[in-house]
């Protein structure tokens, strides 16, 4: 995602640590404490400017959700609809998500959602797909047994690759949708990306993959 | 497939005993004894007017190849093929591929081929759709630890059916192409159904499933 550098963004995410938290490391195994409830825990990896976690956050109020997004002058959009909407059920998290093992403890989360992430297209580059197999062994690792990843792309080699992937690893697949906005799908939140890429007449594809430990 | 009836079908069939075998079951177990040779084992159920399996048997002559294939009226296409090209490695069987596990000893099946087979789109339909884990079970039986199944289908819907129960079952998925003749693949051989879809500009879906036992 291109987006013009908010120089003021840093101050801004510090200033609201209320709901952008500050030492994710600290919370690990007891964000129930953070959101002051007991409530699933919901996890968006590369949140982007938030339009998902806050549409999910305002479906599902009875669920605890977190987005994780690196880029503070992108992360901040999301804090904007936060504040603006007044919903309560939302923490940012600003770094990158390789340290997903390090904010959650193991099995402390019900759902991960990957959305439309970098397909990093070139063979050499298998590596650092977020569908590669050094990061499925961390969201197993987060994830409940029965957990479900949640997985949208618009890259159909991304997809194809990430059916195998999901498929070797040993995680089931469950709900997949080779055309997700031609199939009567319920309850589907869109992102930026996909309301972009959907207009274009782009097939969305979805899947979800249970861990199996 | 609609196919006009050829009442002289079954007596052409029964002429070629040396091609179409009589007693499928009575091989079970003994297929290189019907070959005269050992060689990897490969079966495709519903073989249709067997362009695929003539196909795969000139591409592959080091291999030993069995179709099956109910109807007699288009098997008896098939069974010119091989006559016409000489074709020595082909076998068929004029029976409903619900025989499998009496035509095809535990473990004896290197690689099965399922090539558009019908979609029965009705929920109520499901336990005939010839990935439904019932028809897993069996080809999970006659193939060996490792032995892989070839599925081809023009049907989105079925696909996705198909990806799940794959999953399910506990197969692992490879080579999966969501545009087969879009896509660099080499080596694959068409079907009848699948020149004529992918003419009409359809998407051709494609995966493997390995046996894990």
């Amino acid at each position: 995602m291109r987006v013009r550098h908010k120089p003021w963004a840093k101050g801004k995410l510090d200033r609201h640590s209320d709901i952008v938290v500050q030492s994710p490391r600290d919370c690990n195994g007891e964000w129930h404490d953070e959101f002051h409830r007991e409530a699933p825990l919901h996890v968006e990896i590369g949140s982007g400017k938030g339009r998902f976690i806050t549409g999910m956050a305002k479906k599902y109020p009875n669920n605890n959700f977190v987005g994780i997004e690196l880029h503070e002058s992108i992360i901040v959009t999301a804090l904007d609809r936060c504040l603006d909407e007044e919903i309560e059920n939302v923490r940012l998290i600003n770094e990158d998500a390789r340290g997903l093992t390090e904010f959650f403890a193991e099995d402390e989360v019900d759902a991960l959602y990957l959305n439309f992430c970098d397909p990093w297209p070139k063979n050499r580059h298998e590596k650092r797909r977020l569908t590669y197999s050094t990061f499925l062994a961390q969201y197993e690792y987060v994830l409940k047994k029965g957990g479900i990843l949640h997985f949208k792309t618009d890259n159909q080699a991304l997809f194809e690759y990430s059916l195998e992937s999901f498929s070797k690893y040993g995680f089931t697949l469950q709900n997949i949708s080779l055309d997700l906005h031609h199939a009567r799908v319920k309850d589907n939140v869109v992102t930026e990306y996909e309301e972009k890429f959907s207009e274009k007449g782009q097939r969305i594809y979805r899947c979800e993959a249970i861990s199996s430990e």
